[in-house]
């Protein structure tokens, strides 16, 4: 069985270089989650020379920056976890207390219904990656 | 009602400097978790001046690749949260297939008991984690 982030973008595509993808993940009740996929299959971040950890994390944190911006969440979570699918990949979420786990995690059992909330426009999401990252 | 993370280290300490401290998480079922903890109180990693993200996510590393060496774990999970504790820690798990959890996150549900498994002691991981990080 081939690895589905080799195989697949992973979600919409907002940002991209050689290097990773900023994709968005498709949860309705969580419009501000975004991973950060490497390219290439590597299953740890300890497996990448520093150089390429740090340029892994300048991505994340440009992602958390942007979710932050556009929408002012109560807090973020950042994971590196991979236990389905190990391909390097961050987990990026932008989280309210009224969201359906909040404030446990979203790998949790959900506490009640989440509330709906607007979604940033991939066009929007996308723009202000590439005011940060170029 | 004041930060748990501020009030009392989070766990035996193995290693710490001025910036950040790295505990051992007291689950008997998962010997391979610490946290890196930073000292003060700060919320999000992009509150954080570029170089001192550098230096978290350094001491970050320094714990995956010596949980990997001591424990030679299926899986390593980096995680920050922060939703119930909004003072910077990062998990860091060394997982095994036969985990209570695993493939899904130690925030899910359980699938199964957990194999207990020998715990490399505070003093070992003590030790390797001042020979990487001084």
């Amino acid at each position: 069985m081939g690895c589905e982030f080799c195989e697949q973008d992973g979600g919409a595509v907002l940002w991209r270089d050689a290097f990773c993808r900023i994709v968005r993940a498709a949860y309705e009740d969580y419009p501000g989650f975004c991973r950060v996929i490497l390219n290439r299959h590597v299953r740890e971040m300890t497996d990448l020379p520093e150089s390429e950890r740090d340029r892994m994390m300048h991505a994340v944190f440009a992602c958390e920056q942007v979710l932050r911006e556009l929408y002012r969440p109560e807090k973020v979570n950042l994971a590196s976890l991979g236990n389905q699918v190990p391909h390097l990949h961050w987990h990026v979420l932008a989280l309210f207390a009224d969201d359906a786990h909040f404030p446990d995690t979203v790998w949790s059992a959900a506490r009640r219904s989440g509330a709906r909330r607007a979604a940033v426009s991939d066009a929007a999401l996308g723009a202000r990656l590439r005011g940060v990252l170029g």
